[in-house]
């Protein structure tokens, strides 16, 4: 059923990682192979969509996905966000680059980015980080767009289902980047995939998509045997050859160990698992619950992230990563989706007591 | 192997769940139905190990497992833990019980509960809460029983391993009851039982056990494909039919959300999940991180929860449960063991994508 719903030939995505992971070759080549292909254009201002979008169709011309973020519009406090400026002008100055003192720009470009992506004739769009209103939904239906949604509890899911979502992500808590809940508090939302996938399977009709944790093929067979339709990956395709992933980043994703992770809010002002550096654990223990909101904090941080990643100084960059990340190998994403479905084959061979 | 190692048809363990659940007949008929019972010993008197020991042997001639706490000395602050009592002396007066006011003893009873083990004639013992030394596995392997230990990271199974122990489990951040960790810090050791149980199966050549979020076939199936070669339930046998749980315990988990657990420290000083309620959440916002260590904290509360039980009071009770608690249902445990061994088998048919 996913299958044909979205024209692949293995239920395995691709997650669509904003911030240059998911370049064309990468989501060219997972789509080649059989699987689903994600643009993470969460970041990305509609001329470099529609550019990106025409480089990855000169590479394939299967089924790809974009990735999009919903519009935010934070309540900000002109004299706190200045106080953090000022905290994040210490980072800038260790790195070099040149102090900020005003507060940023959060104009959002989720309208002009989506008309981008329609006009494209994109088929699959997914969201994180938030629920697409019902009319959004609607919208892309009549487009004849496939919707895809995030959700990391029962609740959420239920939500996703009852406003037309077509397929559903259902997120566990061992998942790297950013979570995607939107009803649930934020420790509520810490639900292992285990756990999360078979409730959320119960609980809606529409196909589930279990993500958090799965890095191989044995994590994709356990998926399936939950209950999920598909599968989806993000940490696994950070480190593959066509990943734009900074090479620090990669580096430190296949040097990990289990307990190197962590989810916190201060890079971005929304909560997501990434590796530990000093700039999280200082920047928590200053700002505690006082962190800006998305996307406020990741203007806020972004040009030190930026510059810190150029110095390949990897503790003042934000690392995503999730927390089976030390099983990630370096292949090419052909070679990623074909292990994935051959390990997953194995694996589904053998029932213990037999 | 493990069934070979455990004696046993199907590879399912039932969780040594202390304080009650672990009835003579839970523990019977989980071995009559062919996977492995376990009686939660932890808080039990010598002579009532003893006594349980023989009523399960009336009742079967399978194997059993015994689990048990190890010994923890904790340091102990006399005004700070006075100042506790007087603080919980406000729950005994809305239960109608006697106020304490003087420090309780921690004596522990672990060599005597070992030597009763050990004289019954237990063949499998298994522990949480802490590694056992290598010298009391040494002794336990000079006994000939079979050794089970938890670990919660990495490096906690590599530690396990190194000192000889049997079979691994490895308890992933959805479990209910008590976290096993004993290297990891508290946060650093909520991995998911979907990322765990793959890095730790990679790392450790023992047979690895895997726990958390685990309450059906589908479950089951999940955890062997990622490597497992057994399964350990806790949650699931809380609700069937032989179970001692408390009825109020039992409708909790029967009726519950995948939200509704949280991870506290204030009913017994030690990391554990269960269901949310008023004592838990006031005594965190009271108590912050000045619990006292387990077992204190433990012996202090537990006239409270006892009465709160019997006087069928869920907000001032300690209800353990997993993150999957809503999947539970009422059945006799064999009925269970059979689902899981069936819906199992059924999950293993499908690969989805022939």
């Amino acid at each position: 059923m996913i299958h044909s719903m979205l024209n692949i030939k293995y239920p395995i995505i691709q997650a669509g990682m904003a911030g240059g992971p998911t370049t064309p070759e990468l989501v060219a080549e997972v789509s080649e192979a059989g699987a689903l292909g994600t643009l993470g254009a969460g970041y990305m201002a509609p001329q470099e969509i529609k550019m990106t979008l025409g480089n990855i169709r000169q590479l394939t011309q299967s089924p790809i996905a974009v990735n999009l973020f919903l519009p935010e519009t934070p309540d900000m406090d002109k004299d706190a966000t200045l106080a953090i400026q000022q905290l994040l002008n210490t980072y800038r100055k260790k790195l070099g680059i040149p102090e900020v003192h005003n507060i940023p720009d959060t104009e959002n470009l989720f309208e002009k980015q989506l008309a981008t992506v329609i006009e494209a004739g994109v088929k699959i769009v997914s969201f994180t980080f938030d629920a697409p209103s019902k009319r959004l939904v609607e919208k892309l239906h009549a487009s004849e767009i496939i919707v895809i949604a995030t959700a990391t509890s029962v609740e959420e899911a239920i939500h996703l289902e009852n406003i037309g979502v077509d397929l559903i992500v259902a997120q566990g808590a061992e998942a790297g980047g950013h979570r995607g809940s939107f009803l649930c508090g934020e420790s509520e939302s810490m639900i292992g995939t285990m756990a999360l996938v078979p409730q959320v399977v119960d609980a809606v009709s529409c196909p589930v998509v279990a993500a958090g944790g799965i890095m191989d093929g044995r994590g994709m067979a356990a998926a399936l045997t939950l209950g999920a339709s598909a599968v989806q990956l993000g940490t696994a395709f950070l480190t593959v050859k066509e990943s734009g992933a900074n090479s620090i980043h990669k580096e430190s994703i296949l040097t990990s160990r289990d307990t190197d992770t962590k989810i916190t809010k201060v890079f971005s002002g929304k909560s997501a698992r990434g590796f530990k550096n000093k700039m999280m654990i200082d920047l928590e223990s200053t700002l505690r619950d006082d962190v800006p909101p998305y996307p406020l904090q990741h203007i806020l941080t972004s040009d030190i992230r930026k510059e810190a990643a150029k110095q390949k100084n990897k503790e003042m960059m934000s690392m995503w990563g999730g927390q089976a990340s030390s099983l990630a190998r370096e292949s090419s994403a052909g070679e990623l989706v074909r292990s994935l479905v051959n390990q997953c084959d194995a694996a589904f061979q053998k029932a213990p007591w037999r």
